[in-house]
């Protein structure tokens, strides 16, 4: 079975020419001969069905694609070049056909994307669909951005709308990603968009103070840059990036600012740079869709600034594995 | 979560001293500076509830310590040395108070054993517990033990005796792993020694020609080395070391060849070498449990030769996901 996958996504054998491979797939353990010139990123993360996807309302292709992605979001979220994958993946004896084939062609599409190679893997039996991916990827020696470097007055901007990745799983599981002219809008959820140009443009260019990617919701993502940089911020409502929702969706629980604020999965990179950046930032890939939503301050808070003037504190109502609720 | 795993678990943050590490455990990717002086071995494995582990039989601590061995057994099969570990971890609401801490102390004997830290992961909810473990390890430049390098004419060995830890499974399931007699036979199966010192000496000294490590028995495993080497071999059936089946265990299906031949999850080394290599052996760590147990043929297939000089085909009996029988 490794075999299969191996001929459908890019994969390295015995001496494989990519990124200083020795050995690939196929035996114990894969061999990297170490680049002198770069440091290693290497991240892991997990989509599992029935807690990140649906079977029944997700493609086969939107979960080999996307559980690739999440992984690889990490290194655009530390400026790192992507390289090679390791993938972990259970299924149920049903789902080792058409549906594993399928599977593949995502998770092939997003290798060729990224460009990457897979490296190894572990099948197993299981009840339900569980994947796990590692991602191994390049950065310059000491140019990787942390979480942990943002400084009070520094100003925090995101690379794209925020809640697309909400809207379109709303979409999905009321049914309506059938629909022609919704069906775009579903795009992020399943096929997500990751930031690696822009992410190792800002490493590279010593730009970014502190970064991260987007995975939970800015509620809850922003207090993690902050925790970890010993700061907090104040966000500007009316600064906030964010998207219209088509009039045949219009339902009370969906609102652009909530989706903005709590919408999980956009994979957008949330960063911050020192305010005598902001010119060199223009010449960033993708510069347009950069939002500066607010600022770095030195009480440790995160404090939403309406545009009446009003101050409250953010709620961190994102997606949180253990509280079970959006 | 993280944090409190962190906290039992040896691990390692930001500026690490260990291992060339840059960033630890708490960012979106850990970053890691090349060695120049060795290759780098990577590897994953999953520990799946219902698959892998029936979590009423078996202690949370032996879960955590095997998910890290089974995975760790990789790298000695590569003779690498193990350094760091990323663990994906999936579990229900009911197992992240005590059950985890106990996971997580028993992950920490093995981390210790092996002189590994953690420096990465991801924490997930699920309905069952699902650990997935990615295992770094060093290797000096081309001395890495492939199962490729068999030729005919090897003599094939295994690192020690066959069907401990399948014995173990068994005293599990027949509900005896209380009894005080029997307590110590459960031990390779909760909490398996690997062959770390074994496997790197063998490739530091070149004198394994293939290698690899016994997870799904002898019968799956041997014919996965002499395909990626594209020999066969033969084995001599009275050379096979097996154990010692208590005398109230005794039942028709427990035969201590069959549980040598097939049973799983010994995490012995299997290897082969040159006939001129047998005297360096000798000096091998833990030398006096290493028995030689046949030979690499040319002709493409394995043979079991009995004491009464029949030869038969060896049948593949050990783990398979997907036949899902033993």
């Amino acid at each position: 079975m490794i075999h299969r996958l191996a001929r459908i996504i890019p994969s390295a054998g015995f001496e494989g020419h990519s990124g200083g491979l020795r050995v690939g797939i196929g035996d114990d353990a894969a061999i990297l001969r170490p680049n002198t010139g770069s440091e290693m990123a290497i991240s892991c993360d997990s989509c599992l069905e029935g807690v990140h996807f649906h079977a029944k309302l997700q493609p086969p292709e939107s979960v080999g694609y996307k559980s690739l992605a999440r992984a690889t979001s990490d290194l655009a979220a530390m400026g790192a070049i992507p390289s090679h994958f390791l993938l972990t993946l259970a299924l149920p004896p049903e789902k080792t056909g058409i549906w594993l084939d399928r599977f593949a062609k995502g998770m092939a599409r997003a290798a060729r994307r990224f460009h990457m190679n897979l490296i190894g893997g572990d099948i197993s039996r299981a009840t339900r669909v569980l994947v796990s991916v590692t991602v191994l990827g390049k950065v310059t020696p000491g140019k990787a951005v942390l979480r942990s470097g943002a400084r009070p007055g520094d100003l925090v901007y995101v690379s794209g709308p925020l809640g697309r990745a909400q809207l379109g799983l709303e979409i999905v599981l009321r049914g309506l990603s059938g629909s022609a002219s919704l069906r775009h809008l579903v795009q992020q959820h399943f096929y997500p968009e990751i930031r690696l140009r822009l992410g190792n443009w800002l490493a590279s260019h010593r730009i970014a103070s502190a970064m991260m990617d987007l995975s939970d919701g800015l509620s809850m993502d922003l207090p993690r840059l902050c925790n970890a940089s010993g700061v907090g911020a104040r966000i500007f409502e009316a600064k906030i990036p964010r998207i219209v929702i088509p009039r045949q969706l219009h339902m009370p629980k969906l609102d652009p600012l909530g989706l903005a604020l709590h919408g999980g999965e956009d994979y957008e990179l949330l960063f911050t740079i020192p305010p005598s950046e902001v010119r060199r930032l223009s010449r960033a890939p993708g510069a347009a869709s950069l939002k500066m939503v607010g600022e770095i301050t030195r009480t440790r808070e995160i404090l939403l600034l309406g545009s009446d003037g009003s101050a409250a504190k953010l709620p961190s109502l994102g997606w949180d594995h253990f509280r079970g609720v959006k």
